[in-house]
């Protein structure tokens, strides 16, 4: 169950202190250019070494690609990628052998697998989610040939919401922050939390331009139904939500529904999808981040005997995992509309005779 | 991809105005009472006929179980089961066969499609729900041998938002009230909704209790992940949580980790889950209903031929869908609690032994 | 796991001796004319009432389509269908309650479930190929659009083994046989083993023309392989061959590579597949059938107390299984080339822009 | 679809000329010990530098586990590894880069792909069983935790066929060989095919014992068509034959039908599996090998522009691909057994509770 995708499919490996992160895409159709620069610079996005937010254990964080393009094209064949782990102090997690860390993998993961890699998480570790910024890019150099795109960025750090969405000046923030307005305030914040021994919440926006109406598989693979599946599955995600989300239960049908002229949609609220299908208009998702749960504060807890302890966590940490996870959850979005894409050739019959009644076999 | 599940996997077809809705669950374990006059009550929950924020449609709704049962107990063969459409008036539907219903599939699914079934939402009708609520019920059936349950209600009707969560309570409430204090004036925005020719949102809780801790695939099948998916692929569901959910983002780590005693967790932020897997406490599901998109007032959308046109949907509908898309939640979430439970076992290499070596082979 | 296929897939339900038949095609594109006669054809060459193969039980096998059709066209949705079980005498069986029957499911089915529907093999019944017929129909309609057909026949009966491959002969043919010089030979050894109260096998071949180049799916759903996979999975095959075959094992290599010119493959050994993928040539695949096991001399076997007993089955039986087995082996293929065709639209980038680019979204 | 499996699922990627092939595989039980010195036996066998009949090419087939495992056992994460490409000679492919290899995968991913990596066949090479052969070696210690496994060996090297089934003996054999009488019969023709710049054909079995009776999900996961799909899949593998194989078809029902006592099956023509599941009977598989395609002797071909051309290929080829190809069918059979005991639990409502009620969550 570490694969993601149907026609696009990523399966990703490797622990936080092990020898590697990496991943297998399968599915990229042959001929696509294999950008390893740009790959590298979302990986880069994702380090974020020189952002307040991000965890001080410095990673190079480079993509070895080991199979699938040659001549600097996809194949069709999987493309395999390693990071290698450089910066590991598993030292750091000697103290937490026995211990849960409270609001982490630990406890559940111990009663389902009965064994622990306490080394940072091992398995359950926010670094794995490099491999999905590699599969992501990926994902969305297949999106620029049909035109389409995935941005992210900040709107809220704890309870200082911005209002303006800038997805241009979120790509030079710091803190990825799309309200400009805001960034001071909520950039102290997470400095606050750090300094304090604590860590923050965030709530990340992500933005999908570009894509074709249609895309999204009823009933039971509807689009923003993988959509939310994607998001609650990056690490500290606790909640989403597609166009006006949560506001929409709050409206009136003649008030939420999005009408229609000629010149497109009169208001979006749907967030682009209607009946868990694309509608041509803009796709918007907001992810909320629950705070880091690793803290330097005392904090009770239970050992694997089950008996009561108190920890405090050292470590390296993320002071607000929800910065670099908007990174994440783009690669998601990407990964998730790429494959919808391709799932989506055959939608009509007319597809297939279009592809293949040209053909003459031999 | 109208299938849903791993193990436990439900296949479902049919439309709104054709002969009837049914599913295929595939993966029930042999030797389950199959209980039909459960079955039943679920679905007379989903019918709600008696409800004023249901749709005045009436359907006998009768669940018809076509395999997989034999003297009373599932064969471990696949569970098909027919709900025949009795109450279809497709001529309601004539205006609109044209037409592209505003916040509806209509018009992205005859994107995708180019061919459209204009009667009542064809395939993506919420009558489709009909059939969730039917695997969701024998799911209920499986879970309540290992003493897991799912349970659910509205907390909140448009603005009018409930605080105490009393699930006993809603189950006789007309309009699932969770709240008993809110319910009269939750009932009369529904109603004043309905007069007005307009219809309103709603916000659901689901809650599972008796879960044991372990269930959830990591990486992309986490319990929270399924669970998200499940629920926003509920009509209408526009933004999901889990736990503290939305709260989390706003939150300090420190306040917003669950520490541990021997009695438990100290608080319920998490919603059960951890790291994508279950942690043995309650799991904690909202789900945000936007109103129903079918309402009397003039709307302004386009036609196939992309003409502008003014529409006014009579039909009959639910002036608030979160009421009964209630029960389809709770269907949804023991479809996926269930199926995690059949995952989960092998997760341990002990579990393989157990059931095999017992065994002497002919 | 009653399901088969990824883009193109058909679940099916129900038993030997319960209330019907049937299934759900998922997957089909929108926009195909879906010709009711010709499913009923299909249905009604494995029926086979008129052969002296087939079983003497009497079925009208109507297939009732329920859901995924409007005006003659498929809409996209999951098309449903039954075929009710008219002819049911489940007495037969009575005696047969605690008897496994040899060679037959019982056995190992009652081991794996601990519960068992004894009259007429329940699921495990060749009854449940009839779906599996309707989903092949289906699949037939949509290679047509591409321009590939499928064709079948009987090679032998027992030992008397014919040569001539005439595929337009075996349509006509009572015992479907390819030569016609075998045919009264193959049709009396039939006579005997069926006036002997026994049984007799068969080799069935299978065929696909106009199978566009490019196919399958390497490395894990080579075409071969899932045709492989397909064929064995149709009761009563213990072997299948692609090409030359198990003859291949005996060649050297310079007798068995298909040598290519301009004109095409210098000869045939391949079947049609390369490396797993199709080749443009005819696609030719060798079944191998044993003898029905319902036979009416006596034998040994042991009741589910697992005493030993002598058992003669009764009942209403095909004395040559494969005759009728060809027409399910027909569906297989045909469901597997279909899912082939749509699974490789995306195989190169072009085909996605092609696809998407001229699209406009509103 | 560069996977295998569904609850132990084998993901590989690599090409016969790029950095390394590897794979993942995922569901491994957590707590399984990892004997990686019989991981790298296994790979050994399968490299048989020794054998006459293996391709000069020399390969320290080394697996290097990357992830999955943490102080010797199974963690229940992915277990990814690689086995480096240490020999690689690509200049010996220079003079084919625009020619199709008859009987090869050339022409057909061509026209699938549009691309082609013409170094050894690239992903299509056989070397890609390397990474097989791990995941099988992984899945036979899990097998061995419930007393099962899973043997092979030649039985025939062109025509000349041996009778007796020593699995034992084919262990020591240079080429597997099965029947002591024929080893030296049998090595000769492959080295003479070997002289002459030519290969030839085998005949493998594969038979594993102590399989508990039940595994196997019909009807669209049956035990027998999996393992047809999986040995299909091999390179090179022309037929499968379960049991009695392609014989039943030349039988009555009176001769092949296994009949039962007391102390077990009467004969073995149904190979451990009935009704798609298996009896508890050793399971006997037969795999018919083509000979290696890549020959030195001249063969009419086309090049990528379709131009008539004369191919001659040096390379380094085993010039009895089926002796080496049988350890790769043990490594696909082995992890289709291990993949249906996991899938196989939860077949009896009895098996849910008898793992979830004794543990009380927290």
């Amino acid at each position: 169950m570490n694969s993601f995708g149907f026609r696009l499919r990523l399966t990703t490996f490797g622990e936080s202190h092990g020898a590697c992160v990496g991943g297998v895409l399968d599915g990229v159709p042959a001929g696509l250019a294999i950008d390893e620069a740009f790959i590298q610079s979302e990986l880069d996005r994702r380090r974020g070494g020189a952002s307040i937010a991000a965890t001080p254990r410095k990673e190079a964080d480079r993509a070895e690609i080991l199979s699938g393009a040659f001549e600097g094209r996809s194949t069709g064949a999987p493309i395999a990628f390693l990071i290698a782990n450089a910066a590991v102090r598993s030292q750091d997690y000697d103290d937490l052998r026995d211990l849960f860390r409270p609001a982490h993998a630990d406890y559940s993961w111990f009663m389902k697998y009965g064994v622990r890699d306490h080394r940072g998480g091992g398995r359950s570790s926010a670094r794995e989610s490099a491999a999905r910024v590699v599969g992501g890019a990926i994902a969305k150099l297949i999106l620029q040939t049909i035109g389409a795109k995935v941005e992210s960025g900040v709107s809220a750090v704890g309870a200082i919401a911005g209002e303006i969405r800038d997805f241009d000046y979120a790509k030079t923030s710091p803190i990825f922050a799309l309200d400009p307005r805001k960034e001071a305030e909520q950039t102290e914040a997470i400095a606050r939390a750090k300094r304090d021994g604590d860590s923050i919440g965030a709530v990340v926006k992500i933005r999908a331009t570009g894509v074709p109406a249609g895309l999204g598989e009823p009933l039971y693979a509807k689009l923003d139904a993988k959509l939310a599946e994607a998001i609650m599955g990056v690490n500290a995600v606790k909640a989403v939500e597609i166009g006006a989300g949560a506001l929409a239960s709050a409206m009136l049908g003649s008030e939420c529904n999005d009408q229609m002229s000629a010149a497109g949609f009169l208001s979006a609220n749907a967030g682009g999808v209607l009946g868990g299908v694309s509608s041509g208009a803009a796709i918007e998702i907001t992810a909320h981040f629950k705070p880091t749960p690793s803290i330097a504060k005392p904090q009770k807890t239970l050992d694997t005997s089950l008996n009561e302890r108190v920890i405090e966590i050292k470590g390296r940490h993320d002071s607000c995992v929800g910065v670099r996870g908007s990174v994440v959850c783009e690669a998601m979005t990407a990964l998730v509309l790429a494959d919808m894409a391709l799932l989506n050739m055959g939608s009509k019959i007319e597809h297939l005779s279009a592809l293949y009644l040209p053909q003459s076999p031999v």
